[in-house]
């Protein structure tokens, strides 16, 4: 438990701003001249303030405006259906609504399955159906259909204006602001691992394993995808905050996000070296270990140095001296293995080593270039 | 439209399935006698169906049983709470119920953030608070608030059973049998890749890239993890059906899944070699090419055979001879490389293919430790 509070504090403020939330909206049942304005339509609006408020401010407004617009399409449209069925006669009616129902529930529940409506509007379809078959079949019952949607709209309003009052008024958390920091984190991630990288491999096995554990840090990124295309989906419903202006371009972080799990695949694979018997002997050749060593922790630093570029949002001026360097680390490494400068050395895993370097040097030109094209 | 249908046509019945399920319920309106007994509360059963019906089985009973858990417990709560606050007087009331409300509110959002519980009572914690809240927060009007949370507990299981059955008995998707073609699928999957690669990777560039879509079956697997996880929770909530018993390990697959991902994430370096540009030249020496393509395709049939043996929960009997053959083919390759028989050709590429391909061999033997477990 203790756990779950210091791996981000911000859970305990939401947890008491969900509960302030609850209680403002309850004093619509504790005040008798505001219940008579909206009678048992009140608990919409404690409904709705529970369903809608969530960790951060973009999934709050997606789901307020999913709802909102969802109840107040699916409130005229079930009107219509009403109405429409009480054309024929008393007899007809409940036919021709459970037809009506059956028809939107089925088309409704088919759309859900589209991927671009699933991502954004999924709980809006939800609520569209909900509505619709709660005041189309409740409409037979009550002819006072019109009141009682006119009331339900204003509670579901009032509840979710709380919801994100709350939420953007009291200590904020922007998806943005996480997106961006967790792109950062996850190039720093494959920094540290690069600069580790090249001692590990190289330690003699009587030395402690110092930093091993730290160099696993990169295996978070491999399964990063989801949370962060939630992130850039709830980042996207969000207004201009910080240093992120309108029309930030949210979608450029999937980009990079993409590119840095290709990174970590590559360090996944080199991770493996790590770990298999035939380990490159201390012993080996002088020259080509410290060129590799030289290599991993070039582009390691050149990583880092992406990293705090993209966080402080700086545009790199021109050609950074890291990448520079990296690259002239890797060249140098590449043109020793091209010689063949360590004949007679075990040259099967060191070789394998040097081939993923070089790739992700490649990545890290691309990562560059389109870190690049988002600061513009 | 058409694709999303054609992808997996189960969804078409799954949307009549939605759209039959309200319209079961919606009966309690229709008809006069019924109404009676329920009330306005009847509307709480067509809430919990469109609320509860989900794709698979498991999803359904798993929201199911969160759902009415949850409302019994938390009506049972806020009718204590509610009967608490009354003590006091009517004045104090009030202040009472929203201290109540708050507290409340304020510890389940907290513990929503508890991974386990995230996984499985999301849902469950999300209608543990809304009622509370409902209960303890509407009896402040309405005396009968013990009567009111009973007509709402039948209700709520009525709609409830109504969304199971018909989940369960008109074309039931069982989330445990999707899951067990998924890891099939993808064990399949790395084995077209890794017995189309060599003559790939050998390929004259003259000729057509015949098969190179097929062989990008695999980059689904890099990201399967989230819909994996899911799956063994919604399966975990299945009763036995079809040739999965009582308790089947269903954690297993987590294990499988996350090794087909390690292979998943080497041949993503391997593919990167594709598309390097230092290809190898199909000139190299004829020998090692050989070799080569044989390693790689002889571990393909391997995976293959891995694959249909767990399609078909057939024990494989004593040391599979495919298993065997790939391991020959690639003891084979290492000598080679070993007594480094071709001088001469552009070693770097082909050796760094070489390790990967004997790193998928180690994989492989897991993997077969693993499935041979499950057939236990």
């Amino acid at each position: 438990m203790k756990k779950v509070a210091e791996d981000d504090p911000r859970r305990i403020v939401h947890s008491f701003k969900v509960g302030l939330a609850i209680t403002l909206v309850s004093l619509f049942y504790y005040f008798d001249h505001l219940y008579v304005g909206f009678g048992s339509s009140a608990m919409w609006a404690v409904l709705t303030v529970i369903v809608v408020i969530e960790f951060s401010v973009g999934a709050t407004l997606g789901k307020g405006l999913n709802r909102g617009l969802a109840t107040f399409l699916a409130g005229t449209l079930g009107f219509g259906a009403h109405h429409l069925a009480n054309l024929p006669g008393r007899e007809l009616q409940p036919i021709l609504l459970g037809i009506f129902v059956f028809i939107l529930a089925a088309t409704v529940s088919f759309i859900r399955f589209f991927p671009r409506m699933k991502v954004r509007y999924d709980y809006g379809l939800l609520i569209f159906m909900l509505t619709f078959c709660l005041i189309s079949v409740s409409g037979y019952r009550d002819e006072e259909v019109l009141e009682m949607a006119h009331k339900r709209v204003s509670t579901i309003l009032i509840g979710g204006f709380t919801a994100i009052f709350v939420c953007i008024f009291i200590c904020p958390v922007w998806a943005g602001e996480d997106l961006h920091n967790l792109a950062a984190n996850n190039l720093e991630k494959l920094a540290s691992f690069l600069e580790g990288f090249g001692d590990e491999y190289f330690r003699k096995s009587s030395e402690p394993e110092s930093n091993k554990a730290s160099l696993q840090a990169y295996k978070s990124i491999l399964n990063s995808k989801q949370s962060e295309e939630s992130l850039v989906n709830f980042a996207r419903w969000e207004p201009p905050h910080g240093p992120f202006r309108f029309r930030h371009p949210w979608k450029q972080y999937l980009k990079i996000g993409s590119l840095t799990r290709q990174c970590a695949y590559r360090i996944e694979a080199l991770n493996g070296c790590l770990n298999s018997d035939v380990q490159a002997s201390p012993e080996t050749c002088r020259n080509f270990r410290e060129a590799f060593i030289k290599a991993s922790s070039e582009t390691g630093k050149a990583v880092k140095g992406l990293a705090s570029a993209m966080r402080t949002m700086t545009l790199p001026t021109g050609d950074c001296p890291q990448t520079a360097k990296s690259k002239n680390a890797a060249d140098n490494l590449k043109s020793l293995l091209r010689t063949g400068l360590c004949e007679g050395i075990d040259i099967v895993e060191i070789l394998e080593v040097a081939t993923v370097a070089s790739l992700l040097l490649d990545i890290l030109a691309c990562t560059e270039k389109i870190s690049e094209s988002i600061h513009e």
